[in-house]
């Protein structure tokens, strides 16, 4: 059994960024997390990809911030459990609380914390024969090193934003790229679109409008992508890897048999501490929902230093919270 | 007439962010602050202190912090003007609003935002015979520049973290440091309490307790300090600078007479969208106040995103909001 003060559900970049919080109020940590690695989708689908809107650090790179925000933490020494997935939780006679992995981890707290992102969630995969047999052989549903591309021929499938965005990058990258929309316009942003229609016009990508992707074939590896048009006709390219873009289906999971406030596949908390309307557990970041909640990893990290002051009268019962800068006071580590 | 979207007072931190904000939703701002630079208490106070909970920008100097918000809006291209103070904001018929500063520069907005930090706020100035007459002449009521005192003989008084940080930071810097204090113990925090005890002990400071500096004296610039103790016995050092650390006063300013709701010398909002009891009047970051608020720069930082989705109506009227994710979407500078 491992004993901490708060188990974070999630290791994304705002339950990392919670242990730093809790650290300051002297609670320690232990988060868990499906993924093999920490940073959540940071991690796991745009590593590589520069985010724009973290306060003071412009365009930083998603896995450099995962970075930064592990060194930030590092002295006070949170634990970790990944690669496993949260299975139950369970409350003891004391108020504390037991939260336990699909690999018989237990970890005893006296609050948990769901920072779970988008909860696990799926990407969507469309009806294309063989699909399935090709994932990890050519099939990816994520970008995560657009190197791997790296003059390779590529079909890309979509009309949205992420469809758009990586048919620009890998325009850069691959030998050759093939963008296959169902549609004749984008549902992405305006200038996304206008930019791969000037790469279709000036020869850089194939567009290929109207039409789906309807099977894949090779041998053991991706070798053939199969396109099929509005008017039934169908022809065959050749490709080294197939990109469906579709977007990611958000599951809560077990959260959703937890007795939470659910509205929408999001946990509804109050703001004055993003508590949950259970006693002890609350939500943070791009799980939970309130009135005018946005879903920007500064608004995490909002929350999370609210968060932690409330559930201090859990972990300390007796004591009064003293709250100090850290302009003044520095940090005390563990 | 300067004409702009939104119009910011105070060109602190959360003023600074609030533009990349008001940026990605194509809204142009105008920045007025009293002080000569931008940045607020970053600027004013601790340009060289570290601060320890940025996220994802562990122990970043303040100064670099603000020149890091200078770069993230830069191509949202806000306007400034600096060194003057809001005396009036007049409600124009159509709703939209003037700021008109002390030296008759006039801004027409749709919203005003009022991200002013600790207000207008002055120090707590001791009953010292002359200390007026040697401001500027070696009396100093915040550390700006550290590097200023090296190798000088420093006096500081008071009893606070204020006092005891930079008492311990200047030992290091200056030739002599002599910390006066009315009590026998500290108010500030017990460790750093502890380390100027040790300093005093192993002789690297001069510590007077239960004294008071009640004289200054010189010839055109600090020469000499006079000490008070409880038994009424006087006697004067050496001195290059007296440094009294006695807090600072917030001052609201001209804004306590704006009909804004206030609960002590902070401005309520609501948290659903940081809005002021006044339509098209916000107030974000350290200004403002409502049930669990905290004096973190990440907090305004939230309110500031936050704060803008709200205000967004009032500039485009008849346009719906359609929110983009920067990692998706990118900056589009103006």
């Amino acid at each position: 059994m491992i004993q901490t003060d708060i188990c974070i559900i999630g290791a994304g970049p705002v339950g990392l960024f919670a242990v730093f919080e809790a650290g300051l109020l002297k609670m320690r940590c232990h988060l868990i997390d499906a993924l093999p690695e920490v940073g959540g989708q940071l991690s796991e689908i745009y590593p590589q990809k520069p985010i724009y809107d973290i306060p003071g650090a412009p365009g930083i790179i998603a896995g450099d911030l995962v970075k930064n925000l592990m060194i930030q933490i590092e002295e006070f020494k949170p634990g970790f459990t990944l690669g496993e997935r949260v299975e139950v939780i369970s409350k003891q006679d004391d108020g504390s609380y037991i939260v336990s992995t699909n690999e018989d981890i237990h970890v005893h707290c006296q609050v948990v914390v769901i920072a779970a992102g988008l909860g696990s969630f799926e990407p969507r995969k469309p009806a294309v024969e063989n699909l399935e047999y090709f994932e990890g052989k050519g099939v990816h549903y994520i970008v995560k090193r657009p190197e791997l591309f790296r003059d390779k021929r590529v079909v890309l499938a979509g009309g949205g934003d992420s469809a758009l965005d990586w048919t620009i990058f890998l325009a850069g990258v691959a030998e050759k790229v093939t963008l296959v929309h169902r549609g004749e316009t984008f549902r992405g942003a305006p200038d996304s679109g206008s930019k791969v229609f000037e790469l279709a016009e000036s020869g850089k990508i194939d567009l290929v409008l109207q039409s789906q992707v309807s099977a894949l074939a090779g041998n053991g590896v991706l070798k053939e992508v199969s396109l099929l048009d509005n008017n039934k006709i169908t022809r065959t390219i050749q490709a080294d890897h197939f990109i469906p873009l579709f977007g990611l289906s958000p599951k809560l999971g077990p959260i959703a048999d937890w007795n939470l406030g659910i509205d929408k596949s999001a946990v509804v908390v109050d703001t004055l501490d993003y508590a949950t309307n259970v006693e002890r557990i609350y939500a943070i970041g791009d799980i939970n929902t309130y009135p005018g909640k946005l879903k920007l990893i500064l608004c995490g990290f909002h929350e999370a230093a609210i968060m932690m002051q409330s559930a201090f009268k859990y972990v300390y019962p007796d004591q009064k919270l003293s709250f100090k800068y850290t302009t003044v006071n520095g940090v005390n580590p563990f």
